[in-house]
């Protein structure tokens, strides 16, 4: 399917979701009224709910999708050998891609849109408390593309929501090329333990920012502010704080100062606490822990290489800031932390497609295989060799 | 560690693997007395022997990886966004790759040298066959490490080759970023299926060669002739025959003249039979069937729509070749056929690290995620996003 097409199906799509918003909002109102029966926190049930602005919005997603150049058939290299062989790498869809997910029903139109425009089926499975939700914006987006002419078994939803089904799904080898998993730290782990089909593990993030020694600390205070308290529902805030003694007392003073602006509640080791009063005893679990809430993490260091120690120790291999005026430190965090993203004097909240410039984003891959980082569509495709000859055998 | 010391390291190692040849020899020797009393076939014990010139072979081959460009710390692009954020995407070492493998020796040492070019720590698990071989060039290797001062703790071998460790080794998330098995089909299966570690899929090859209609028959004569007996215990080597009935007779009985240099038996279906009457009858488990063998089913089609789709419902995702003088049936093939390597009028047993030019391979992945096709050095990378800010924080 070329581009053309793929991207009139998307506007479809796109039109559809808008025009059948009634019968989306009315199955979604089924879902929430469940939540609310079921006791859901508001917050979660906040997450759940959809209504005409979120609908645009999703729309305007997948015009934003439609957008962006197509990754499929781009030829990333080609070279003639010695014996004539002219080998090219050329990018092609992954094929298959499986999605198991929690609450948020806008992901089921997001990771279409991406998987459609990188050339891929996908087989949605969320969860069941956006079932009804879910089945209606799949019902919608297939109806657009039987619409068009397209092939509307590009999208399927597992309607059955049990674990079990779940499960099998994770061993469909030969029929799911690789399974990505969004969601909370349990749901990436379930998926990451019982899968045999490849998976990106995506999200969980206890992201760390060292204030070391020469650090401005006016801008330390900012971007720590900004990483910890912009949202704090997102893998990319800041959790843990690490700070070189010598600047503790005069940098913890200004920023607790700061954070009076919201109600953020610190967990720091004797030194800290020492520094400054407010904070709360940690204990060892808070070093690694990935709160999602107004809190963090203090642990005080005598040094760079016991802050880079203690960050590659506990972090999840997302995002890490350094701030620092020292440009042997800054190249020495660069090099040494193990994490997606590595930053010098900036917030940790960048790491996201829109923010690095791929106009889209399928999940943060926190693993080292296939994608590292936020994913945008190239993400979604794999290459194969084309080669062409003239004749050649192997000597 | 910088390029210069992982070079010198390895040059060590090549001198040592020489130096203490008698000692890996009498090690072997145990492998071969016991696969012999075993009732090893002869031809799994010439590849389990080891000789002195094996160890110069396999020194050579240690010293040519030396020689490769190190992919670490490559920065693959750099771009300023907006808001002055520099993101840049650099390579780095996987980390800990494992590799479960069979009776090969060699393997040992061409794994680890790759694995180390590439900045990864390596676990080793090979076979019980070759336990007292892959023991001895371990430790050699090791003592090389020690010697020019570098950390021995690189390469790990398991010593114990009971099923129940290798499964150990297929869960341990978190210490093991990658498995790569290599060998038999069967082990591959086993792998791929009991491991929850990424794993990344390589070699078994049921290739196919379809030659189109408009076929050169003296190119795909002598491409046939290559790729199914230069070799025939490899991935890359031709299974498959997919033949136009237009040119079935004419094709065949030329084929067939040439194989007469070599033992190799035909299956196939009735019109190839009646074209050729040498040819056996094939079974449907034929079409699927890696020999590895001086043998090679023929399946007769009508259209290129029917050929790719025979390939596409029958190949192992390897390589695939069409022998054909028209352009679109060319560009056709290669858009359509599914596989880590399509090929248009050359033989299948180029699918190889250094027939591609990449001066050494791990594995030819048959996978679609992470890598596809012969993996050199850097497909043993990963990637990380490097961020350099001044002061930047999210909106």
């Amino acid at each position: 399917m070329g581009s053309t097409e793929k991207n009139r199906a998307l506007e479809a799509v796109a039109v559809f979701l808008c025009d059948r918003a009634d019968e989306i909002l009315e199955a979604n109102r089924a879902d929430i009224e469940h939540a609310e029966k079921d006791g859901m926190s508001p917050s979660m049930i906040d997450r759940l709910r959809l209504s005409g602005d979120r609908l645009k919005a999703m729309a305007e997603g997948i015009r934003q999708v439609a957008a962006l150049e197509d990754p499929v058939g781009e030829v990333i290299s080609m070279k003639t050998r010695p014996n004539g062989l002219i080998i090219g790498q050329k990018r092609v869809p992954i094929g298959v891609i499986g999605m198991i997910y929690e609450s948020r029903p806008n992901v089921t139109a997001d990771a279409f849109a991406l998987c459609f425009k990188s050339g891929n089926a996908v087989i949605l499975r969320g969860g069941s408390d956006a079932i009804h939700s879910n089945t209606a914006i799949v019902a919608v987006i297939k109806e657009a593309l039987r619409f068009v002419g397209t092939e509307e078994d590009s999208i399927q939803l597992v309607t059955d929501t049990d674990r079990e089904t779940a499960r099998q799904m994770m061993r469909l080898n030969g029929y799911i090329d690789v399974l990505i998993p969004r969601g909370g730290a349990g749901l990436i782990r379930t998926v990451v333990e019982n899968s045999t089909v490849p998976v990106i593990e995506t999200g969980t993030g206890n992201c760390h920012i060292f204030v070391d020694e020469t650090a401005d600390l006016d801008m330390a205070v900012s971007i720590v502010f900004n990483a910890k308290t912009q949202r704090t529902g997102v893998c990319n805030a800041c959790e843990s704080l690490v700070v070189h003694r010598a600047v503790e007392e005069a940098f913890l003073n200004r920023l607790c100062e700061r954070l009076k602006e919201k109600p953020v509640v610190m967990y720091g080791d004797e030194a800290a606490r020492e520094a400054e009063p407010s904070i709360l005893p940690a204990t060892e679990e808070d070093w690694g822990k990935e709160y999602l809430d107004y809190k963090m993490s203090v642990k005080t260091v005598d040094s760079i290489e016991e802050a880079i120690a203690h960050i590659n120790r506990y972090n999840t291999g997302h995002s890490e800031a350094i701030i620092t005026k020292s440009y042997d430190h800054a190249q020495k965090f660069l090099n040494e932390i193990d994490a997606a993203a590595v930053y010098v004097n900036a917030s940790t909240r960048f790491t996201d497609g829109f923010e690095f410039g791929f106009g889209a984003e399928i999940g943060i891959s926190t693993q080292k295989l296939h994608a590292r980082g936020p994913m945008g569509l190239k993400e979604l495709t794999s290459t194969k060799y084309i080669i062409y000859g003239n004749g050649q055998v192997r000597p």
